[in-house]
């Protein structure tokens, strides 16, 4: 009897120990300065798949050269990988390219934050001399000459003629899909207590205790403040970039620029705003020197250079659009005509 | 009991009748001078996958920034749609960029048809000082320097070290799939009387009985033969190119360049080895004018374009490849540094 009923129970048991540690860490995540990211939910699939051409293609720029994904490369987390971008002319660009990844997130654009969300940040680059160097009105020309693009903006908004704006919105829609859930810490976060190991909680805990978190929190482990950059100690910066305070026009906002999302870290080097830490572990000393003055140890800075590991969440599958061709219309690109 | 005769015997003539339709169809494809192109066959899908990533990683490139999707976009008919490329620090490349559609048919790559084959062509640009401006000692060096592509090469190759003549080996495997099947001409050919319009039906007459046929046919429409640019009137190029004769030393081969396929051609603008052509309704005038010595009337130019663009194919579904991310020993690109 006895055998018998503790064979019928304990798998009832064992199911409601399971829940309960699941639902338990799956509550726990709250007290954690960290979420973990939610898939996209695509609500306008035809306007992402437009967006998705637009962002890869060449031809909003000048030389008909440099697409969105030429410095936000989807193959390479989102970024360039270069200290500062290649424009127009290999016109060596001022600043770093942020990750588009989970850029949605973001509390505004760019390092200086001076575009409000993605479809104001969309604008910029396009019409950037040193970037891709064209402009808006050409853009929309060079669009509105192509029947297949023609057709397909007149099938997403509903209104002709084209415009701007409905360029922006659609890279923008797309840009919303660009986030990386199912990172190994979002499944610690959700309850997994094997996804991590000894480690990376180590340097995760080192990362909350010594402060790193007060910077980097939320769901994109950043993106959501303006900080100074250089706290303790000032930041010898290689480029010459005023910060938050070009947008603002306080001199106290000077040298405060957006908090990168630590999200995919890995995958977006070079880091700072300059490009200047190649690797992460030279990332972690200096931020924990200017930031927080503290020099990591040798040890410390490898876990938590482990657990920033850990936020590499699952890339955006993309299949590489077909563009649809230049009419014999549309203008054509002029890459050497300076 | 005749109608019930009649009524089960239709459909088996009906059937009998489709059926030779379709066989005579197909027996007649063997007759038309160009042929159907067959789906790629995969034999190392390993291989191909690891070839893709190389085909679209820009650390193959001095810069860091030109990768062989750059000048061979794989959204844009394999080309980059400009009459010559741009190479590292905005270099201007000295002929125009073709295909790599199909390329696998192609009697000999190259424009002047100086490689072999595509693993000979694929050493080319990265070494070239004025498109990748790397050495393939150094693309070696940094391929083995990340561990993830460390591994891949070890499991396609099963030795060690890696070579420059494995990554060639790999990026021809990636290339030798992008073929482009099914494209309305080869459903004619294959048996689809409804495929092609009267207009280009008569644009395929023309195209066959005013000679274009001579040097376009096959199933790549061309890529199998050296000819002379300029027979019946010489060929003002705006790039100086020597074209075949540099690779045979033979004053005759001066001008001579391999054929490009027309396959895809829809996309592949602008037209000619220097790009001189910006659409397909100008380089089918100066075919015409400078290989046949005829003058195509409008309506004649019209419906030989109208058959040209039933060879767009079905182009290669690329899902892009997430490149496995440098390691601190990585050695970074420069740009910027002359």
């Amino acid at each position: 009897m006895k055998t018998a009923s503790s064979f019928s129970v304990r798998p009832l048991v064992a199911a409601l120990i399971a829940a309960a540690c699941s639902l338990g860490a799956q509550a726990a995540a709250p007290n954690e300065p960290i979420q973990p990211i939610a898939p996209a939910k695509v609500t306008h699939p035809a306007m992402v798949e437009l967006g998705k051409k637009l962002f890869f293609d060449p031809r909003l720029s000048r030389s008909g050269f440099i697409s969105c994904n030429s410095c936000h490369n989807l193959g390479m987390g989102g970024s360039d990988n270069l200290k500062t971008s290649i424009g127009h002319n290999w016109q060596k660009g001022p600043i770093n390219s942020p990750t588009v990844l989970n850029s949605s997130m973001n509390l505004a654009q760019f390092w200086d934050g001076r575009a409000k969300d993605l479809r104001e940040q969309a604008r910029g680059p396009i019409a950037n001399p040193g970037e891709m160097a064209f402009t808006h009105e050409l853009a929309v020309d060079m669009l509105a000459s192509i029947p297949a693009y023609r057709a397909e903006f007149a099938k997403v908004f509903h209104q002709q003629p084209l415009t701007i704006g409905q360029v922006t919105d659609a890279i923008a829609a797309f840009e919303e899909t660009l986030v990386t859930p199912h990172a190994r810490f979002d499944r610690w976060l959700q309850g997994d207590s094997k996804a991590l190991n000894a480690d990376e909680l180590a340097g995760y805990q080192l990362f909350k205790e010594s402060g790193c978190v007060a910077c980097h929190n939320g769901p994109a482990v950043g993106g959501n403040s303006f900080q100074k950059m250089g706290i303790v100690e000032p930041y010898k910066a290689s480029v010459d970039a005023p910060g938050r305070s070009a947008v603002t026009g306080n001199d106290a906002d000077r040298f405060n620029f957006k908090v990168p999302t630590l999200r995919n870290v890995e995958l977006t080097y070079p880091y700072f705003h300059d490009g200047a830490a190649d690797t992460l572990g030279q990332a972690v000393d200096t931020m924990g020197r200017l930031q927080l003055g503290r020099q990591f140890s040798e040890d410390e800075n490898a876990r938590i250079v482990a657990f920033l590991k850990t936020l590499t969440g699952e890339q955006p599958r993309i299949v590489l659009p077909v563009l649809p061709p230049s009419s014999d219309a549309t203008p054509r690109p002029k890459p050497f005509d300076q």
